[in-house]
């Protein structure tokens, strides 16, 4: 069981918490819940090291990762107290006791391996819940580290695999994974299983329920990973979406799983570069050591050995972009007529593993597209997803003439 | 060098400290510093664990040490993070790290050992600066503890004894040690060294500027070590008081080396009283049980096989020996006529290791008192120090020509 900032943000959340897991006690499960700092603990954490440390930034990582993996320490502890006032024994587990050992560098380190001898004495001696600080380990040399983006799933989804646990349950703000967005398409409907492959296109495309590290990480694992609100009472198996291998969703396997936006959207368009070999390099090695993520990618076809050259990244990637494209031209290392580019685009995609076995289902995309009158600037596919970007005015329009005409929101 | 809680209060001051430090280092010293918890962390921490534990207090210790002992932990990274800033090559240490090693009980732990292998590896690889969280350490399970009162300090002189320091610089609100309370003798002088055995005499007499424990330890394994203010800027050798082996102390040995007090005392007297063996155990026995600290104990001469039994207590503590009294008397376990209590008295002692070898000093100090008209209520006396209780009311004039008689404000 994993419980974020928010589900944790306080004395009182935490106690709610706690009920959840006694509950799971009480059905008979030995559990490991992570945990995250409570809300503000690491902003403030993180203000206290920036202004200890010098103005150009370069402080030690691996005091950032002794200082801020406090908050994490703090939340574990206090929730295990509140699981003994309970009656349910358990115990607070840091990153190091456990251990979670860790590799590469201090604030982005990663996962090398959990041996789970300390968590399975713990079990047998009686204690039923291991409350384990998340988003941290400790490396080889005995120094704490903190895990990089997308750690604190990634620690939950990690001890599940290393116990083999039945399942991971990863508690948020949401009920679950939806269709599409709630907000924009009334009757979005909730997915009770979806497969990693469709989570991991749904997540890396706006869908920002569960981080991408985790998923994949469960994917490898085969992890059965289910998100479900920490704000509802009912926690009994069948709530929540479920993320599990393919062969496990017995529900009808439909063509389109899922509609996903992504609003602020920029297209860029170099005019007229050589088309020759090397030249998506000039342009791409730029644009990645200016920290810009370039997401779709669309070449021209070539006329008189030139081409035009077209990617999307988010808007507020474009002044790098702009800087890194003049400076390649600058150099001389690139050559171009012109950099045009669009802040007002939206990217839409539809997900679904059925659409590896059926075919037409872009061309009925791009039909129910057309019959709005939508535009397509740019498309992209891979086996289980089709992206397009299209003129942002026309999203949520877009979004809902797609999740009508696909009909997901019929069980 | 140590700095308490007020002298890591925020930020600032953290850089303040983490400025002395660096002086230390360019002197040519490689430093140990411990630290406490800037200021409210550690209440802010126990809040939370008396918030998240059962009302009946009866919360697990071990969870208590592994939430609290955080706020030594930040600390410990924000002023290596800092010293780093000024180009002081430094790293924080949590106390499971170094290992500092513990046994005992959770939250009163005592510290077994010191293994300096990891501190010395790290001082032969060039880091100048260790900075260690104080007040905490690991038990032989791994668990995190923490030490009981007094424990700040006492890591302090701990780490110093290991390390075979040259000396242990404790930084803390005041200057030094006076001959007594300035706020009552203006000319109150400040000393340049004391015995710990005087030291031990003031502290626990109400001088509390250092640890008794601290002091304990100190004097076991000859550590020298100096009480110095962290609000002045000045920190060479010969500031602040140092504590060291009276074989040390090379100024003039005086006969008196300070005089301290103790406001709030009270005066209990049992009347009539069976003297026979056993009374006194039957009075102080059930005394000790209810958590009355007992200080000075006198007994009147007998007459007819009955006595009168005088005591001194903390204010505070006589509704406790009131009510122990009266249960030890219904129980038939002791028998007396009366209790008489007097809260209105104060303690006052003279301290000097040169009482040892000079008679008359008890005396001296008895016709100081009678000359100023200070009648003395209860006379104790130990090797190097002696303490008399007298009428509240009398204190600040007694002290004063204690002082001025003795000469103590003269180098």
């Amino acid at each position: 069981m994993k419980f974020g900032g928010t589900s944790v943000a306080d004395l009182a959340r935490i106690a709610n918490a706690a009920d959840k897991v006694r509950q799971e006690v009480e059905n008979g499960y030995e559990v490991v819940v992570i945990v995250s700092a409570m809300s503000g603990k690491t902003n403030e954490l993180v203000g206290w090291v920036r202004d200890s440390a010098p103005e150009n930034g370069l402080y030690d990582r691996a005091e950032y990762d002794a200082v801020v993996s406090s908050g994490e320490n703090i939340t574990s502890g206090l929730m295990a107290l509140r699981l003994q006032e309970m009656g349910v024994p358990a115990r607070s587990w840091q990153g190091w006791q456990v251990p979670l050992k860790c590799t590469g560098k201090h604030e982005s380190a990663r996962i090398d391996a959990i041996p789970t001898e300390n968590l399975d004495a713990s079990f047998a001696s009686g204690c039923k819940v291991a409350v384990v600080a998340g988003f941290q380990g400790v490396m080889d040399d005995g120094r704490i580290a903190t895990l990089g983006r997308g750690g604190s799933d990634t620690t939950a989804v990690a001890f599940a695999a290393a116990l083999e646990a039945e399942r991971c349950d990863i508690y948020t703000d949401v009920d679950g994974i939806y269709t599409t967005d709630p907000r924009i398409v009334s009757d979005a409907r909730k997915l009770h299983r979806i497969s990693y492959e469709e989570m991991l296109e749904l997540a890396s495309l706006g869908a920002k329920v569960l981080q991408t590290r985790s998923v994949e990480l469960a994917r490898s694992y085969r992890v059965r990973l289910r998100v479900l609100s920490s704000f509802e009472d009912d926690i009994s198996a069948d709530v929540g979406t479920l993320v599990c291998s393919e062969e496990e969703i017995m529900e009808n396997i439909r063509v389109v799983k899922g509609v996903a936006y992504s609003r602020d959207e920029a297209k860029m368009t170099l005019v007229s570069v050589a088309d020759r070999p090397g030249v998506a390099a000039a342009i791409f090695g730029p644009l990645a050591d200016a920290g810009v993520n370039v997401d779709m990618i669309v070449q021209n076809i070539s006329e008189d050995g030139r081409t035009d050259m077209t990617f999307s990244c988010p808007t507020d990637h474009v002044p790098l972009a702009e800087a890194a494209m003049q400076a390649a031209a600058d150099s001389g290392e690139l050559n171009f007529r012109d950099l045009i580019t669009d802040k007002n685009v939206a990217k839409i995609s539809i997900v679904g593993n059925g659409m590896r076995s059926q075919a037409g289902v872009a061309k009925k995309m791009f039909k129910i597209l057309a019959d709005e009158g939508v535009n397509i600037r740019v498309i992209t596919t891979s086996e289980i997803k089709i992206s397009v970007l299209v003129d942002r005015k026309y999203m949520e329009l877009a979004v809902r003439a797609l999740h009508d005409e696909f009909e997901l929101a019929v069980e």
